[in-house]
């Protein structure tokens, strides 16, 4: 491995067992039947683990938004033209889009990165400019990234999340936009899942069943030119994946050395966890999973992960809205967690033997 | 009928169908693949249906608790004591039950009813009691409520609500508490449905596999007692329901008549929501439901309501919980239609035909 790599590597920060055992011990404390909050109470003992805190908390919650463009969008694999990225991405910082509204709705902090659209939009408000290049290879033709295309992408994500460290954040979001993006999220799952693109490849923002399996073809031409046996995780990265999933994977595993939280949005964004478990396993006790998309090839990618998301509420948008989905129900497990009286401080009586 | 009980039968509002179309067409010219937010664009467009507005609100969020004991909870039908009624009455007024912590995070105001707890507390600070008996009879051995007092507890949930909606309130969320309940709900429930209690029975709060069994039983003697195909809905609610259910009964058939949507909590109130659509069945157009309940028996009440719960949090508490735990996704829901930008004001590039 190139030796500017070798951080992605450095252990993860373990959980705090003593922590989440205590948790656990409050909630089975708290005036209600045990067990009765479900997944509720799993959130808020997930959270105090990872804090090490008996008082978790998703406050502040970062947002980090990558944004940019895909080579393989010339091959028709999606249902909106190029141009769209760029729109969005002055949508986004805007406050036009979905994550914008809901961002601001759940006072969570957004960065909006310019990663690379296909046409350089010069300073724009509320976006930090680190472009790595206009857009990716195609990579029905060619690999997505160089070397050190890869190598920055990464860096861009483990900054960004040094950064929202250092200013206090305690739950990270990954979000992407970028058109054509399904297509190398899907390559990259296939390639790692060994599963066939038939399997694995969906609609991503509407297509309808000819352009699925059109897109599953450019797919199986990219997973011919670059799926290679002898190729690890991080080499699948650069030549299948996208600056958005490079970046993404970064920050994951940077969050989990540092010991932020990760919360994991939906298809594209579960491949960048899949990669980054892949490269250092343990980033995956760091991550808690928001929602099921409807994107068909999401469930398998979800079974790699052992992952059972919280939330099935049929999204599949992207850009960490389902993610900051999930926030309003953290929040309520770790108040419920926090402001709850015991048995003893209630004098309710406990359950009969 | 009794006809101190015709406003049962009273026409419930009709949806705007036209609001809803409406709020349809805006979410499709929003700033992102058609249907791509799920069921957060169902969430708003029921809502807008409901309210006929195109700015649909869940707020001012009202939730109505019903606290009452339970005859057959001397047959040893759950876990806890029955004195933990009157406990919990005072822990949920004094702020430290799940659902008291629920409704301050939520911003929801609370109205608490004691409607018969077994022994009566006198004033309780911020209770109102509107006590109908010191619980209802055993549905083992008699029948649960007098006609008066089936009469007295429709009323109280008629009258809040009217008082609700005097109040502004744009969503009921119904939720109760009283040991034993979830024995009259599926009591309820095999009648209404013709199911077997041993289909339809569990665990309420924790009960074993013997202990289930013998719930089981005691509801099967019940039916044995009760359940006759000459009773309707609303002899059947009075002989094997609750004064929580029979109340939330009143409640939802109130709403559908002032158009007030209803949130359906879980297991208990779900009851009263197929007793209510049985005796009125123009309020299941006013229903959204919340949340399936880990209770094994939800799943055929939710069936025949032809309900689709928004969240699978395997939560089994009742009190509202369910329910309030949806209230911050309506809200974000709601946020996100009134202020995500469309196509045009964005100047995006919508897709390719």
């Amino acid at each position: 491995m190139n030796p500017t790599l070798a951080w992605l590597q450095a252990p993860c920060r373990p959980i705090d067992q003593q922590a989440a055992a205590a948790a656990q011990a409050r909630q089975d404390r708290l005036t209600k039947p045990r067990g009765s909050l479900g997944r509720l109470e799993e959130m808020a003992i997930q959270l105090a683990g990872m804090q090490g805190t008996d008082r978790p908390t998703p406050d502040p919650v970062r947002i980090l938004q990558f944004i940019s463009d895909h080579g393989v969008a010339v091959e028709g694999v999606s249902l909106f033209p190029r141009e769209v990225t760029l729109q969005m991405l002055y949508n986004i910082a805007r406050g036009g889009a979905a994550v914008s509204v809901m961002a601001k709705a759940i006072g969570a902090v957004m960065e909006i990165f310019d990663l690379g659209v296909a046409t350089d939009p010069g300073p724009v408000p509320g976006v930090r400019s680190e472009r790595i290049g206009p857009g990716t290879g195609n990579i029905a033709r060619e690999p997505a990234m160089t070397e050190d295309q890869l190598e920055r992408a990464l860096a861009i994500g483990r900054t960004a999340v040094e950064r929202a460290v250092e200013e206090g954040a305690r739950l990270l979001i990954c979000g992407e936009m970028g058109i054509g993006n399904t297509t190398p999220a899907t390559a990259l799952a296939c390639a790692l899942l060994d599963l066939a693109p038939a399997r694995l490849t969906g609609p991503g923002t509407g297509l309808d069943v000819q352009g699925v399996a059109h897109k599953a073809q450019v797919i199986a031409t990219a997973l011919e030119l670059h799926a290679r046996p002898e190729h690890g995780p991080l080499e699948l990265l650069r030549r299948l994946g996208g600056f958005d999933i490079a970046a993404s994977t970064g920050a994951f595993i940077r969050a989990a050395q540092l010991g932020l939280p990760i919360l994991v949005d939906g298809f594209i964004i579960s491949s960048a966890a899949l990669v980054a478990t892949r490269i250092n396993p343990g980033v995956r006790d760091w991550m808690l999973f928001a929602h099921g998309s409807a994107e068909p090839g999401h469930g398998s990618m979800l079974e790699a992960l052992a992952a059972n998301p919280y939330l099935d509420l049929r999204m599949r948008l992207g850009e960490a809205t389902g993610g900051a989905a999930l926030v309003p129900l953290l929040r309520l497990a770790c108040v419920i967690h926090q402001e709850m009286a015991t048995f003893d401080e209630a004098g309710v009586s406990e359950a009969l033997a």
